[in-house]
């Protein structure tokens, strides 16, 4: 009978003496304050649901959840995008069942119950055989809903300021990468094990990089971050990319350039994470754009595409591979997700102290100051 | 930057002013009101859990699922039709594992201690080596058991009349379908995401049939309900079957009449839904009979057997074809359940309120009604 | 109308009078009393976590999870076995990823933070290029871990005796059976559906043995126990194996003696619970042991390994097939876990109430005694 003899471990006070720290362990695990997170972030605040390039022609919809709430998204005969909750308002049926579609108008499957694009109901069987029933008061419920740089926002409460007012930080300056006219050329779902926060942690510094991510580092070195928003909820700048090479597998790139891109931008690569969920991250041939949508504590899923030129085609001299960067940015974000997913599990640990984070962090703890500024 | 500026949904006071309006959104979701149901709806009243013709012989058994609890239902020695707990007086042991069997008794897997059919304990090893043990005092725990028609109902509890009293509405209003010989060909089993609510309103209209049951309505005219139970426990009517045809694959009768079914009947299917757990759908030539088990607030398992005469046989005149029918059925239901589980679904949503039930849904209505009197 | 009218069931009051009764049903089933057990027991007394056998040298290491916790158990560069929670002090990350390995030193796949293997932090990228930091702040959090018999312990509380004074009762007494040097020939791990007490209740008596076990009977008579340890956290005995017999599917002895056995143990097996993780069954030829870590009420994980003489060989005289070991408590474990699962389902019955301990039932009577004295 002889070991060692230790001294037990104690929980201590949690303290944020010397500088910044990591957030105590009740924000990644408490089921309370992922509730909480739900109904004043992701059910109130203005969050990406999609580009309007996936609603090229009117009638075309989309049908993304955001905060548990199924919504149609869809183009309606004006050229407007419209937002609706996906219930039909006499019994309250899921009325679009697959992820996007085509109609010229929206037909509950249950009682045929139909709706103009524009929300307003214009078809109800037999409803006028009974008491009084006015068409008019039963149009789809709307969600408020606005564009920004092409980009499909919403938001679930009449209590945050219009999208305009909120994105005035971001005004103009991503001109240069033509954002409103890219086309998706591919998405990827990404169904990862850990709290949705950890992933913008991982994604706002590269401190981590030359471990996890021996690609990358290798075309665009670690320590050469020059950020330009550095408190709020727009975080982010560049990083170098090495001279001549770019962000996919083969190191050239694989496709003509976004936009009217500048000179000293063709060796960079823009990262800015858009709270509270969206990640948009610029390189001169390609926009990629992450979704985040948690699910529970310790679930996220990610909703991640690939963004090229509209007219990028094989015949262009400068070629077009987009699976170049996919597959580049696929190898990386798995490599993310997977520290992600181990950091989810040892903050669950009663051991787990918030620590300290290292001055190449300075952005996470940014991020993190404003996550408690908006959980209020 | 420019959208749409829809009204954003607020939430309304729930109003039942001009005509009948769906349930609210709780009794749909709630946990709590699910465990209400189960003490005070399945856990009490007479629920169907099976038909005698399953219990042929002495020490025949079934075991059913009532409210989380596991029943065994055997036929005695004498020929009577007993209800225990599946569990034994010593250590709690489950007893019998099978759906069903037959047995000269009931003997535990574990430590061998053995029941009469009745119920009785007549074996325990090595009890009377200690302190006094009276067999007697450890029969197996009885349920309340009835029959109405051949059907086995049992009630956990003691607070609710007897069936016989409860069923005084129905007293020898189905004699002509010789209900208690029949003799089910086939159960199929279904797994519904969908409140057990759901289902008994999608089986008292027909409103949805024209869009929802193309093969249906072929044959049965979606307009041609006639309810003679129109509040109450006990709710339903006939539908007309078109001259010549049966609710069959084929469109011909499958199978002898079931009993002495009057002329006009021939062209007649009954349907009456019987609270809280049973739809019995009565055809000429079969009887349909769905019992519904409640899982969880969006999960109901269903089971459906197809009954048919006792002596129906291939070498009928008539012809004896039970998978006609039951394909039918089998489409017919599925067409069903996915629509409910679209309901679920879409009432799940903080958009959805009450919404009009139309004249065609009346019976939805006093099916709802009855429910929360039963709620109390 | 007909049928039976026995008395329906009512829950009686508890009572202990007549000999002692198995626990009562929310031991097996609130999660509150689950939780309670996590932290009074599991997170606090001495567990039993592995053999000095699995880190034969120095950075050998496992990962075991305790009440929730994932640990780190490795031997350090002077041979003392050290245990660690599994979590950087940096940003929380899970350090060691696989059941089991060796390494030089502890390092984080997250930032490359990295330990000695007795624990202090010797290595943090950049820490110093910010605010004041101390890498002796820093060390891996340590549990208490002692060894007993060669078996590795840990506690996560210092609210318990030292390990040497707890297992006072036991000093010496296990000398013969050579444990600290004997060697896991095999591990097999269960996933069983029960709650954990029913499988020391299971262990602990043969009343079952009969029906349940009809290959181990033919070997060890079930009515043979003697117990001498009968009161506590240790209890148990031995019982008879039949002369010249062995609890092999052979029947024959399957290695060279474990130890020194005296010659009357030849033809005896020693089964001993030790509170509240361990089931220690000593044959003169190997050492069978079982780790249980409950998950949930109704789910427990097993480790079971199998420990042969650290010279055991192909080429002994006596022969040696860990296999026709391995193989017949396999067989039995199944009997076992399967009985112990109908247990867990009959206990969730409302029917169900504490029932009779038979005389031959003392141990487990025993055994929930001492449970309830540890729930305090």
């Amino acid at each position: 009978m002889a070991a060692s003899q230790p001294t037990p471990f104690r929980k201590t006070v949690e303290t944020f003496t010397a500088g910044a720290r990591t957030l105590p362990q009740r924000y990644f695990v408490a089921p309370e304050i992922f509730a909480e997170e739900q109904v004043k972030i992701f059910g109130r605040q203005w969050v990406c649901v999609g580009h309007q390039s996936q609603l090229a022609k009117a009638g075309d919809y989309l049908v993304q959840e955001v905060a548990g709430e199924s919504l149609i998204l869809v183009r309606d005969l004006q050229g407007t995008v419209q937002g609706f909750y996906n219930v039909c308002r006499h019994r309250g049926t899921r009325l679009c069942e697959t992820a996007s579609g085509h109609g010229a108008a929206i037909q509950c499957p249950y009682h045929a119950w139909t709706y103009a694009l524009d929300g307003r109901l214009v078809g109800a069987p037999h409803m006028d055989d009974g008491p009084r029933f006015e068409k008019a008061d039963y149009s789809l419920h709307a969600v408020r809903l606005a564009l920004w740089e092409g980009f499909i926002f919403v938001s679930l409460s009449d209590l945050v300021p219009p999208l305009e007012k909120v994105f005035t930080p971001l005004a103009g300056k991503f001109g240069h990468w033509n954002l409103p006219l890219l086309r998706s050329a591919r998405r990827i779902e990404y169904d990862v094990s850990a709290n949705w926060k950890l992933v913008f942690e991982n994604y706002s510094e590269c401190y981590h990089c030359p471990g996890v991510h021996p690609l990358l580092s290798k075309v665009s070195p670690s320590d050469s971050a020059e950020n330009d928003l550095t408190e709020g909820p727009f975080l982010g700048g560049f990083m170098a990319i090495k001279q001549g090479k770019s962000l996919t597998m083969s190191g050239e790139a694989c496709a003509r350039a976004v936009g009217d891109i500048k000179a000293e931008d063709h060796a960079r690569v823009f990262y800015y994470s858009i709270f509270p969920n969206m990640l948009l991250s610029m390189h001169p041939d390609y926009v990629m754009v992450h979704q985040l949508w948690p699910q529970s504590p310790a679930r996220t899923l990610i909703q991640c595409d690939w963004f090229f030129h509209p007219d990028a085609s094989g015949s262009d001299p400068s070629g077009y591979n987009p699976e170049d960067a996919i597959e580049f940015w696929d190898v990386t974000n798995k490599q993310d997700w997977h520290v992600c997913e181990l950091s989810q599990k040892g903050i669950e640990s009663r051991a787990y102290q918030p620590g300290p984070y290292s001055p190449r962090e300075s952005v996470p703890a940014a991020w993190d100051r404003e996550y408690l500024r908006q959980l209020g």
